[in-house]
């Protein structure tokens, strides 16, 4: 392999141009911005004119099967992803997708085990995985030191949008075209970083509110109950209506609690377990609790960081931060979510086999009021704060 | 009415020892102890040697029918509170019953019919009714100050409760004896302020874990999921199996946001309705956010204020900081609670007609394992921290 990876883009809407902006401004070690891709051909050419060395396709088959390039970088309307990435992947490409890894489990089952079967690089844009609040949070639930997991409640409803926000792209919000609402486009990092964190739950029953808030035909508003294979409980709740809003994700265990709110973690530890005393103690007990607080020194790296451990990852082995194979685990939240609310709020076990969402959703697809499948009408350049974790 | 309202108390338990200390030591003004009632005699006596000028009686109708008392207060196990309190107020007592009303709604409704056709005076404990932030809560709340209400997430899980505390009265945590666990127990406290700030939802659905952290016959830890008419979500947690735990209420509305915690109220008040911004906006849009922190500066004045303003109720006419009449809207979520959780986890519409759980308590009842309606070991003569708010 050369010592630059050679990128082809595919889809240059608002994400897909920030990620342009990216590699062809040379921000990536190891990447090159080689090939771009939109159908839209306006967009295209405006994307080149910025670009000038790069080669310009309006059909991502076409750059799929260019032999020049090395990796893929997806960043089109979800329900194209998997199919884009497993095109990519059987043409010997090294893939990045932007998340949800496709709009169902299905889909990404099937990817999944194009993925396995191949020796490519396969990568997803979970960007907040780099923050490190998060990352120490996994780490300490994860090496046992919150004890036996009890509860956990994400309170993540600060992704305030607008009509107009809505309204300027459209396949944004509609079945056939996003596959979803706020749980398909908002709230997947967010169901990432819980299952990545706390462990993915056994059972989840869902409460899902179509256009509460806004005229498209999906929901902005979810109330997600999750049940755990050790008997704990989950909550996990979102919306695009809410301002302020809150982020907020708290975890509680037999060996203390974590909290991780405004940029900070906060960390209570106790020197028993509380089971344990519960069990075994007289008329009076004492827990000795720390409490230690762990500010965010350090900015999340994000799309950068993705792009970068994506490049390393192709160029010297490292291993992937969030491997592409891992989105279909909080998709599978957000397809039993669909499946839970859409059967009137039923317990649906997980994992999920899929053949029943795909039913579900092949029907919200046909009714969809979506009419063609053009990205959104902004062309940024730089990646917008909207995108950063907001405390 | 003599100046001194002159008080018989039913049951000197845990909570009622604690009554007896307040009211026989003379801390509430216009009140005296002058009867005393307990099943156990032991306890009976006990007591009586602390208050040597008041009557006791083993027979709580001997107590009711004695014409010297103006007022009783009720601190007995939960499902006696309606059947005394209705004999009580029928002989032409005042009566202060220890929350919850009683185990159901049925039952308390009928205590209703009587109250409203009676001139007593009838209050209920709901004690952290006295805490001034939760008093403002209800002020911005109801005044329209928050905008319409969007969602309620209240995080209420610092009751931590061992084995011991549980074995420590054979009536504890049993079906007949409690009527229910952490629900009809810990927290009815904050399910009443729950309703008195926000409102009542208009349907529950409920996750009730029977016996998951402790050996009971009933919950000990719940997840509730409620709808009010507006269309507006809730969630309410609670268990007795953490520590620390959390006790986390927030409110979000189209004008802002209050959050309670840690004995703080932080207000995020907006100059603009998020609705109105949300259909109305173009591409750009911002919102003037003013950010109140109110710190609580007084201590609630928890029991004894209950009991002094039913005191000033009977004897001034002033009104009720927590009429008993209240007692029926947080003994409905927590019956519906019940309901759904025991019929699948299924939505109950509210106001709940009552029968349908009277059969699903009498089976419950029916198979409990409670031996006898013994109050607690325990003999405590000061208002203990436990039942303080605590963040």
């Amino acid at each position: 392999m050369e010592d630059m990876i050679r990128v082809g883009l595919i889809g240059i809407g608002n994400m897909g141009s920030a990620h342009a902006s990216a590699v062809g401004g040379g921000w990536i070690q190891g990447l090159r911005l080689d090939a771009v891709c939109d159908i839209d051909e306006e967009r295209l050419a405006l994307c080149m004119e910025r670009n000038p060395s790069v080669k310009g396709y309006t059909d991502w088959q076409a750059l799929v099967a260019d032999e020049s390039l090395d990796a893929v970088i997806i960043a089109v309307p979800h329900p194209m992803h998997a199919t884009i990435a497993m095109a990519a992947l059987r043409a010997g490409k090294h893939v990045l997708t932007e998340k949800p890894v496709d709009v169902s489990v299905s889909k990404a089952k099937e990817l999944n085990e194009v993925a396995k079967s191949s020796d490519r690089v396969f990568a997803i844009m979970f960007n907040q995985r780099t923050n490190p609040l998060f990352a120490k949070a996994r780490e300490i639930v994860r090496s046992g030191q919150l004890g036996d997991l009890q509860r956990t409640v994400w309170i993540i409803t600060n992704w305030y949008r607008t009509q107009n926000y809505y309204n300027s792209g459209t396949w944004r919000a509609t079945w056939s075209g996003e596959g979803g609402g706020v749980l398909l486009n908002q709230a997947p990092h967010n169901l990432d970083l819980w299952q990545w964190i706390c462990g993915m739950p056994s059972e989840i029953t869902a409460f899902c509110d179509i256009a509460k808030y806004h005229k498209i035909e999906v929901e902005d508003d979810v109330t997600i109950f999750a049940r755990y294979e050790n008997g704990a409980t989950g909550v996990f709740i979102t919306t695009t209506g809410e301002f302020p809003g809150t982020n907020r994700l708290e975890i509680s265990g037999t060996r203390g609690k974590l909290v991780i709110e405004e940029g900070k973690l906060k960390w209570w530890k106790l020197d028993q377990d509380t089971q344990t005393v519960s069990r075994e103690a007289g008329s009076t007990f004492s827990f000795q609790q720390e409490v230690e607080t762990i500010p965010q020194t350090i900015p999340e790296t994000a799309h950068a960081g993705i792009l970068q451990n994506f490049s390393d990852a192709m160029r010297f082995g490292t291993e992937l931060l969030s491997p592409g194979t891992d989105g279909i685990f909080e998709l599978s939240i957000s397809n039993a979510a669909y499946l839970s609310s859409a059967k009137g709020s039923v317990p649906v076990a997980l994992p999920l086999d899929g053949k029943e969402f795909d039913a579900l959703l092949a029907k919200l697809v046909e009714a969809s009021s979506e009419k063609n499948g053009k990205a959104d009408k902004m062309y940024n350049t730089k990646y917008h704060e909207r995108w950063q974790i907001r405390w």
